[in-house]
C-alpha cells in the first residue's frame, strides 16, 4: 500500500490543495492565498467532500487574518465574519462548512488579543486538519467491524482520502478492513453528473491495490438482484440528528431504496462534524448546481440545444433505509442519534 | 407537430436507416446493401430499439435473397438460415430479432418457388415495417387512456420513434396523450452508458414541442420523493409471458423499485412482438457490451487506466414492480400475460 496522501495542508502563509477536478488525468497542486480564493476553490469543487471542505473553510478563515498587518481584534473579528459569510455561501448543503466557520469564530472571539487571535485561529485550523485524519482512522477501525471477509461493497461518489484531509470515511472503512486481510471487492458507481466515483474513487482504490469495478449508477439494482453486492457504504454531507435523515450525493437515495428492496445493509460513515443537531429535512437547502454539469462531460456536449435540465447535487435518504451510521464515536442506528440532541 | 419521421425504409434493393449514433449532432442516413451490413448496423447500434431492430432484421433477411441471381428455393432457404443465424447473434436479449427472423423463415418455407420466396420475403419485411407504425399508433391510443392531464412522466432510454419504425412505444403513448391536449412534462433519464435518453429522447420530444427535462439516471428517486414524477413509462426489449418479467435497458429496474417505494405507477409499453411466450427469467441472456461504452463518453475517457468495468445492457424487472403492460391488444397486468401462454 502506498503512503497515504493529503488533500490539503498549510504552507508558510498559504494553503496547498490537490485540484480534484483534474484527477485521474493529472495531479496538480494549487496554492490558495486568500479566503476568497479558498471560497472559489470550494464552490468550483477544486476541493470537495464534506470533511475536506470543512478543513478548507477553517484554513480559509485562517488566511483571512494571518497575513493582515493589523492586530486590532475587533477588525480581525469583522474580517472573519465577512470571510465566514462568503465561505458559508459557497455550498449550502454540507454542514461541515458551517461547523468549521463556527468553530473558528468561537476560538477567535475567545482570544484575548488580536495577536493571540491570529495564532489561535491558525492553530485551530491546523488542529482540525490533524483531527480529521485521526477521526477517519477511528471511523475506519470502528466501521471495519461491520465488514466481513468476502464482502462485495457498493460505494457511491467519493468518500475517500480525497473527500477528507486523508484516509477517507466510507473508503476509510474499506481500506482499514482490507488492511486487516479481509477480501473485498468494491463496486464504484460512477456518480453522474461529475463522475467522482469513476474519476476519484477508482483512482484511490487502484492506488491502494484494492479490487474495484466501475459501474454506471443505474447498474446497482441489477447487481443487487444477482447478489453481487453484499453491502453499501457511503459518506454523508449532513446527518440530521433529530430525524436520522442522511443527506449525501445525488444518487444515494436510489441505492438506498434498492438496497432495502433486496435486504442489503446500507451503511453511512461520517465524522460527527457532519451531524446537524438543529434542522429537520424540510429545512435543508439542497444545492442546485449549474446545468452544464449534466450537459457536458469533460467539455463534450451530450444533449441537444434547448433542453431543460435539473441538477440537484444531493438527496435525502430517510432513516428507515439506513442500517448503520458509523462515526468516530461509535456505530449508531439513525434513530439513536436523537439522543445526541436530547 | 412536425411530420413524423421513419428510422428505416426499403429503397430499390437496399435499406436506408438513420444512424442513431450521431443524433442529436447530425442526421445521417446510411445505405445498407447486404444482410451482413445490417447485422453489423444492429450490433454497433446504428439502429437500436427492440421494434426497430425487429424490422431491420426482417429487411436484412430480405437483402439476403432479393439480389441473388439464383431462384433455387433450397439455396435461398439455406442462405436465409445462415443470414438468420448471423442476425440473431448480434444482440441476444431483444426478442424482436428472433421473432422477425422466425416470421420471415416461415413465409420463405411456405413459398411455392424461389421466385415467389423472394417476393414474399420482401413483402413480409415491408408489411412488418408498416405494421410496426400501426401497432405503435394503437399502443399510443390505448396507453394514452392511462395518462392524465398534468402528469409528470419519467421515461428511461429511448422508446420513441427512433426505437421503432415510427411514432414509438413509451414515447408514442406520451405523444398521443399530448396530441389529445393533455399537459405533460417528461423527465428523460440520460441512460448511461450510451446516453440514449440524453441524446435521442430529448431530441425527439423537443422536435415535437413536448416539454422535456433531462436528468441523470440517479436523480429519479429525488424527484419521486418530491412528488415531481407521477408516472413512469418505459419500453421493453422482451416481456416474459410465463412470469410477467420485463427486460429493458439497464436502469429500468432501479426506476421501477423506486417507483414502487413511492407508490408511483410503472407502465411498460411494447408491441406484442416483444412478448416471449417460452422462457423463464433465468433463461434470458443479458447482453454484456464493450467496457469502452462505460469508460469513454463520445471519445473522452472518464476513468483511470487499469479499472475493471461491468457493462450489462439490460436488466430484468419482476412483475410485482410493474403496474401495467400496454400492447396493441390492450392493457394487461403482468400476471394476465400467462393467459397468452395457456
Amino acid at each position: 500500500m502506498k503512503k497515504e496522501f493529503r488533500t490539503i495542508w498549510w504552507d508558510k502563509g498559504s494553503v496547498v490543495i490537490i485540484d480534484q477536478r483534474l484527477i485521474p488525468y493529472r495531479i496538480k497542486y494549487i496554492k490558495i492565498r486568500s479566503y476568497k480564493e479558498m471560497a472559489n476553490a470550494i464552490k468550483k469543487m477544486a476541493i470537495r467532500g464534506a470533511p475536506a471542505i470543512g478543513v478548507a473553510a477553517a484554513m480559509g478563515m485562517a488566511l483571512a487574518v494571518v497575513n493582515m498587518k493589523s492586530n486590532n481584534k475587533e477588525m480581525l473579528i469583522n474580517r472573519l465574519e465577512k470571510a465566514g459569510e462568503i465561505i458559508r455561501s459557497t455550498r449550502p448543503t454540507a454542514v461541515n462548512l458551517f461547523w468549521a466557520v463556527d468553530r473558528i469564530m468561537k476560538i477567535a472571539r475567545e482570544s484575548p488579543s488580536g495577536e493571540k487571535l491570529k495564532i489561535n485561529v491558525l492553530n485551530e485550523a491546523l488542529r482540525m486538519a490533524e483531527e480529521d485524519i485521526e477521526i477517519n482512522k477511528k471511523i475506519g477501525e470502528i466501521g471495519s467491524r461491520l465488514i466481513e471477509d468476502g464482502d462485495k461493497i457498493l460505494t457511491h461518489c467519493n468518500a475517500g482520502a480525497l473527500a477528507t484531509v486523508g484516509h477517507g470515511t466510507a473508503l476509510g472503512v474499506i481500506k482499514t478492513a482490507y488492511s486487516q486481510g479481509k477480501r473485498i471487492i468494491v463496486y464504484a458507481s460512477e456518480t453522474r453528473p461529475r463522475l467522482q466515483g469513476a474519476k476519484l474513487t477508482t483512482w484511490e482504490l487502484i492506488r491502494e491495490n484494492i479490487p474495484v469495478k466501475l459501474i454506471t449508477d443505474n447498474m446497482s439494482a441489477f447487481l443487487m438482484q444477482k447478489k453481487e453486492i453484499s453491502k453499501v457504504i457511503v459518506g454523508a454531507d449532513r446527518i440530521l440528528a433529530k430525524t436520522g435523515h442522511v443527506i449525501n450525493k445525488i444518487g444515494t437515495l436510489s441505492h438506498a431504496i434498492t438496497a432495502k428492496y433486496y435486504g442489503i445493509p446500507f451503511i453511512v460513515a461520517a465524522p460527527s462534524s457532519s451531524i446537524d443537531l438543529n434542522h429537520n429535512p424540510d429545512e435543508v437547502v439542497i444545492e442546485e448546481r449549474d446545468v452544464d454539469e449534466v450537459l457536458y462531460i469533460d467539455g463534450v456536449r451530450i444533449a441537444p440545444r434547448g433542453v431543460e435540465v435539473v441538477n440537484p447535487a444531493f438527496d435525502i435518504t430517510p432513516p428507515e433505509l439506513v442500517s448503520y451510521i458509523v462515526t468516530e464515536k461509535g456505530v449508531f442506528k439513525p434513530e439513536e442519534l436523537r439522543r445526541l440532541v436530547e
